[in-house]
């Protein structure tokens, strides 16, 4: 259901930034973004166990796949969320029939409130990029990228908690070593970008960005660890350059992106130079967006042009 | 690169249609629709057989599909359109570089004037629906489905020159009859479904429907007649519900389609009751679409809510 995603070169993108591009799309399917490869994993392995429960944190993609995965598995799923995380990743919870518990505060709260429910109730909490299995639902990404993308020079993958980035980037370091792993974050959500090339963790007050998928504000050290051996690169944009990138995706690929998709389209925007003529290959991580917001995004962006 | 294409249950889409929906997606490809199937085919053999050059005519989306698989395989490809043709399609066939032929009249007109070309250059017309390798290309959407769908009820398909209902109908009256096929036509282009029922063919002077894909007023004897084998019913719908269509697609599946590929959606909503409880695939046939429309449509759809 997850696995064996489109793989396709997009020339009309491609002709806009200058560059071969070609789309991974992990949208396709009943849970509109990546994160179903990873809850697949952990919600067989639970049931296996034979465990009847689990609890995660989500900025809504995760939340969605896990109860999705919950359901078809047998597993009582609980998901915690900000307040104001996406109205239309919450709705979809709901609409599962998954226990959603919403916080004050951002994500970080949210993490916490899910690993104190863990505690209470002895369920399993699934944490995403810390936990194994999650990194190995997207790492299977990186292995259909190396049987089919064999040209491809450069991969950019939206970096939050670091799950696609890890997962991705440790196929290729380990059997492809010279395609460059390049990881893209918002500005205004720049905490793992920074760590990264501090090589120690860094923590941010706030988060400021569109991309409500990737804004976390605080690494998980161990994530930092590996990210260090998976990347070659990460970098920050400009939330212009995401706007535009949600707008090209739309115009040039048809495509209708949520904002943490955008992001290596933003990144091309941000460096033309260093991609010209190259192959690159960009992750369409997930769909879920709210519609006004994403028509409003539409009309500025095609103003700006 | 057009086979194996995601098959998927849409629950949001679903409870607003009151039945089980699956989506098969076929606009996940660098040519955003299901003609490169067939397109495949043909550019394979006539080049195995050493021409050179093929001529086609198009609403745009064979055209975008012939020249891609043409400058695959090394032929030499001119697509004859209406001057009316969706802005969208044209600029994408000018791109890749074909000699595209513009002429005054509809899609009728470009058919006349593709098969003069093809007898004065002596080189293959590709007719869409009448070749049977455009047959054999939607063919293997059907066999797809019945390796994957096997709980579908109905597979509900758009109706133009009538390739991909021939094509997907025919497996599936020969290898799982009880599964019902319903081609879907715009009631403004009603020429094929007509002919279904009357069972002759019944032309039309005009055609009136946003929905370009599918806007032809002489429908093809020899396709008529394997139509009348291999669908089960063909219904028409209004041009609102097609835009009902196009923003349920946007709004419950994240999907950026043309109007052909909601007209599957437009049929369940005219009659609701004939689907309920019932499991319906409806194939997404393409997004080649002209944006300012596409937002007009979104909008209008909006307002009527």
């Amino acid at each position: 259901m997850f696995l064996d995603t489109p793989l396709y070169r997009c020339d009309a993108l491609g002709r806009a930034l200058g560059c071969a591009v070609s789309i991974k799309l992990e949208t396709a399917n009943p849970v509109r973004s990546f994160k179903g490869r990873g809850t697949e994993v952990v919600a067989g392995l639970l049931r296996a166990r034979g465990e009847d429960a689990t609890v995660c944190a989500s900025a809504g993609n995760l939340g969605w796949a896990l109860g999705w995965s919950g359901r078809r598995h047998g597993l009582d799923v609980t998901v915690v969320a900000a307040r104001t995380a996406s109205a239309a990743k919450l709705d979809q919870i709901r609409a599962l029939g998954t226990a959603l518990e919403l916080v004050d505060g951002d994500h970080e709260a949210a993490r916490e409130r899910a690993a104190a429910v863990a505690r209470q109730r002895g369920i399993r909490l699934v944490e995403d990029s810390l936990d194994i299995e999650t990194c190995e639902g997207a790492a299977t990404i990186g292995l259909e990228l190396l049987d089919h993308a064999t040209s491809a020079d450069v991969v950019l993958i939206a970096l939050g908690g670091g799950a696609l980035a890890t997962g991705v980037g440790y196929v290729f370091k380990t059997l492809k070593p010279d395609v460059e792993i390049i990881c893209v974050q918002p500005r205004g959500a720049p905490a793992m970008t920074r760590s990264w090339h501090e090589r120690r963790v860094v923590t941010t007050d706030t988060v400021d960005t569109i991309a409500d998928g990737v804004a976390g504000r605080h690494p998980i050290p161990e994530v930092l660890h590996d990210l260090l051996q998976t990347a070659d690169d990460a970098v920050l944009v400009d939330e212009k350059s995401i706007i535009t990138g949600v707008r090209m995706l739309r115009e040039h690929a048809g495509l209708l992106v949520e904002p943490s998709a955008a992001l290596g389209v933003a990144a091309v925007l941000e460096d033309p130079v260093r991609f010209a003529g190259r192959h690159v290959v960009t992750i369409i991580c997930g769909s879920n967006v709210d519609l006004d917001a994403y028509d409003r995004w539409s009309r500025v962006a095609g103003l700006a042009r």
